[in-house]
């Protein structure tokens, strides 16, 4: 292939890719895109969106393909301003990362080696967050409902400094495809949707889904986690109820 | 100091922080953040808002303290969804990141050692982003006016697939203190304020800052760019206008 074919058919996948705005994977239908028109729509007319802001302030990307509940925790925490260790390049200012979040204590909940090759599990979330002064609940969907999960996340994500964290199996959601890990940011009750902030951003974006098709994807059982199901973290400031 | 004394000073600390919300900087009484129930209002108000949700989507931490430029551009490439490099972490997905945006294409027009250094400027941004197939024009405040820059910036987020990166000296909108650049992400009307995503994000939230002072704040000289003034960058698809 001449150098010049290769300058025009990059160019030209270059306009295509731009003009479908589709770098990241297809939605399938049951998922709206935050930045879609329905999608930024849901978000003006959401009736719980006070843990969007902080959380938005704080998006991430994970930093590998297995630290979507690192980058998780990571967004929640500086979301609730917890006091954070330093970072040698952001001296004198102080912030939660991917990388000093994990220390001697979380190793004892996950180690970083294993946490490479398997991510986290929904046990794991709630056992690193007890390392900070936050208060974190674990809720199974097993033990849990769609009418409780829509109720105690719809509350807590209308309130400052409380915040959802959901794990979830994508291929339940329609999307590729294993386990997964991600902060909600907002519920909109006409709809019925929750607002995922999809830390895995070189893969998908932000999207809506459906209360009930979140719940069922979380109401599925985790091979890494004793077959217990997924489910749902609820945190909050240690200074509030 | 004992050890207890350590451990309540720091519980003590970490409430008090949690309760007043800031572990980043004080905002001056003319800035309004994004969480605040004002900057929030001004959002759900705003008349120019399509360039938000794509950046948002996309929202980074600079690298390093000399980054600023580095993360705005990156947020701007992600959010047009430019035909990305690959990322060995993410196989077989792409994005643009801190890491893989510079090349010997962007050496010629600012050396990573002197970027690591000395930042980048205006013509620099505009340099940089002439790289990858996206058009951008490059605006100094001294060869335009807050009329002509509220006009074109608020016409630009208001269109899909249109950007603008601004470059302006920190303490002239009350903030430490430097020349700094992060990308704008809506516009209202009504108050008359731009939102700056800040990408500095261990240092200030993002914020709302009315036309006219982050005008001022442009129209600074910057002495790493032979005294010509800072300004803004209007970056679009290549395949758009
Ligand atoms: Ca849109
Ligand atoms: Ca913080
Ligand atoms: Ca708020
Ligand atoms: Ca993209």
């Amino acid at each position: 292939m001449s150098k010049h074919f290769v300058h025009v058919a990059v160019v030209a996948l270059g306009l295509f890719v731009t003009s479908a705005g589709a770098e990241t994977l297809k939605l399938p239908d049951n998922l709206t895109g935050f930045s879609s028109d329905a999608g930024e729509n849901y978000f003006v007319e959401s009736d719980a969106r006070e843990a969007y802001f902080p959380l938005a302030s704080n998006f991430l990307t994970q930093k590998t393909q297995s630290y979507c509940g690192v980058a998780s925790i990571v967004m929640v925490l500086n979301a609730l301003n917890v006091p954070a260790p330093s970072v040698p390049e952001f001296e004198p200012y102080r912030t939660f990362t991917q990388d000093n979040i994990l220390d001697e204590r979380t190793d004892v909940i996950l180690a970083r080696d294993v946490l490479a090759k398997k991510g986290m599990t929904l046990d794991q979330i709630g056992g690193i967050l007890a390392t900070q002064p936050v208060k974190a609940e674990v809720r199974h969907a097993a033990d849990s409902s769609v009418e409780e999960f829509r109720k105690l996340a719809s509350s807590y994500l209308s309130q400052p400094n409380h915040f959802v964290i959901v794990n979830y199996l994508r291929k339940a959601i329609g999307q590729e495809k294993g386990g997964h890990i991600s902060p909600l940011a907002a519920y909109d009750g006409k709809a019925d949707r929750f607002l995922i902030l999809d830390v895995a951003r070189y893969k998908y974006p932000p999207v809506w889904v459906k209360a009930s098709e979140l719940f069922d994807a979380m109401n599925t059982q985790d091979s890494d986690n004793e077959n217990k199901t997924r489910g749902f973290v609820l945190v909050s400031a240690a200074s509030v109820q």
